[in-house]
């Protein structure tokens, strides 16, 4: 189980490389179950980069020895992806399942304000699942590795006797002061959120949803592809974090109105969220409207955008000069409130903010 | 999703305390799709003492935020125990669930001479699960890191629409020159392993297997608890680690054969294991024996028994002095070779070394 590829962890270079590359020529119609979990090891080891320096013993041992970063605290989240739950395989292509099980984890990452350095992938793989979709999990995951200097230091393999479970350990590192929690937001601090909303939750509807005539009009390749390819905000966590310019900051996981939600209870404080501010993609709010949805409600409801919502200080608020090198809009959305309430205002009034996904209920 | 529980991650205090206390009095047929994943996190939490001062940031935030250990190389592993492959709810405890899925990555950072600091638990939950199974597989994780000193810093709760799906990462840390690893061990290295093996491996066969009425003679309450509760042996690690008593170490995870294959191969030596040297657990003798099985071909292809296999310098053999402070029983049971082979020798002559369990071929 776990780490085992054969030879020491300290031996990734090149002749790890040529160990993979003598299984890539399987036959078309290979599954994982035709293979061992070495096999299925040497096949990732071949799909990623050198280890770095600091990765002191990486796949093939017990565990992964690290060195930790230079007065830095650490910063680690684990997030699943489940078959049937997160992803359809219908619809999915494998590199998105392996790029969404990376990049929903530096996400996490990113709202935190930290720098990410390695993962752990741990797959309970289904024997039925072809190699070649194995491989392009895989490189998914490799691809949005390399993009952001990530490097993985271990995993584990097994059976699934159901769903496909991908679950991403990673890790990153931040100055102890500069991480961004969700509990620091004050009343009067300014509400932001980063890119645009709505994006993911309308292209997950056009993937999944039943052809009509309006659909087939209305559909956004840029829809499908943010929810498909989610990209972490991990550069402008890192400048909101830099120099404090975010008081509070959290991910759009589940949503804006959890996001709100979440970081408003963290803080001890409410919220008024200015629906005309609102950065709606405009490919979703054409979705939306074609539809008879309202595009704030779907909106401010629908998650998979994996955008961040910030709270910042109104006298710092020059301090966000800073995170413009990120490239990433950040549009003033709403602001945190001493009396409790989460609301949403509109031109007819005041209406509570909605709940946000639910996993369980 | 992820770390979620509302409130920071620096209030792990009374009031997380009393907040999941609050959520306790469920009817008896409650199952987990009836609770929100915020009540959940809290019936968790409930479990879990404070968080230590060293977890600057813990459960209920995007990602948990962790000062490292002074003048420490990290150690990091992770392990799934996957429903109907690992266990089989119909004759495992819920607690024992639990135990096992911290355990066996507990035994990880042991094999690698590692301090067990901290774990990340990500759930994937059916949703007819009663919540009173969830409550107890949370107890035994609890009861192992009590243990053990090891504190939750996070995790993730999804759904599953299969199986229930316990992936643990575990964090550690090391003198970055004491790490054990397995492709440290030289020809005439003596192989050592602790305590007893067989036992596990027949306490899954009296648990699983038909009654019979030779089974029930010889069934062993000692093997059956080896199976359901194993002990990581997380001391007797750290202590071969600090003197560099064992020059390589694995753990028996996937058994005897597997790890002394293992270490062979990332040491790039062969081995002889001397059959009568072998401490096979007495009840499982019994039990093999009255099933006509060979108890050494069983002892030795066996899996689950997380002992530990470590190689020994002939001339630092006094060295493993120290060891005996963890109270393991530790048993030479042969020789790495400058041969490459693998070989059980016996009465009746050599015979080659079993190959250990495989996952998926």
């Amino acid at each position: 189980m776990r780490n085992e590829a054969g030879g020491s962890g300290l031996e990734t270079g090149g002749s790890g490389l040529n160990t993979g590359d003598s299984n890539l020529e399987a036959p078309k119609t290979a599954m994982v179950g035709d293979r061992t979990e070495r096999e299925l090891i040497a096949r990732i080891r071949a799909r990623l980069p050198p280890a770095p320096p600091w990765m002191l013993v990486g796949v093939g041992d017990d565990a992964a020895v690290i060195e930790p970063a230079r007065n830095r605290a650490e910063v680690l989240s684990v997030d699943a992806l489940v078959e049937g739950v997160h992803f359809d395989r219908a619809f999915t292509a494998p590199e998105a399942i392996g790029h969404r099980a990376l990049a929903v984890n530096l996400s996490d990452l990113a709202a935190m304000g930290a720098a990410p350095r390695l993962a752990l992938l741990s797959f309970a793989l289904p024997s039925s699942l072809p190699l070649d979709d194995f491989d392009r999990i895989v490189s998914g995951i490799a691809a949005v590795a390399a993009h952001h200097d990530v490097h993985v230091a271990g995993g584990n393999l097994t059976r699934s006797p159901g769903p496909l479970v991908i679950d991403v350990t990673v890790a990153g590192s931040v100055k102890p002061r500069q991480a961004l929690t969700r509990g620091g937001a004050r009343a009067n601090d300014e509400i932001y959120v980063s890119g645009a909303i709505g994006a993911a939750a309308a292209g997950l509807q056009m993937l999944g949803g039943a052809v009509s005539s309006v659909s087939s009009v209305v559909k956004s390749d840029s829809c499908i592809n943010r929810y498909l390819y989610p990209q972490p905000r991990v550069r402008l966590g890192l400048l909101l974090s830099r120099n404090r310019a975010a008081s509070a900051c959290m991910d759009l996981s589940d949503g804006l109105a959890d996001a709100v939600r979440q970081v408003a209870e963290a803080s001890d404080v409410g919220a008024i969220i200015d629906a005309a501010a609102l950065p709606i993609d405009a490919g979703a709010r054409c979705w939306f409207d074609a539809h008879g949805d309202d595009a704030i409600d779907a909106a401010i409801a629908g998650g998979d955008d994996y955008e961040l919502l910030f709270a910042v200080r109104p006298r710092l608020r020059n301090r966000l000069k800073a995170a413009r090198a990120s490239g990433i809009a950040m549009t003033r959305i709403g602001v945190f409130t001493a009396d409790r309430a989460l609301l949403v205002r509109r031109p007819g009034g005041d209406t509570p903010l909605p709940q946000g996904y639910s996993h369980f209920r």
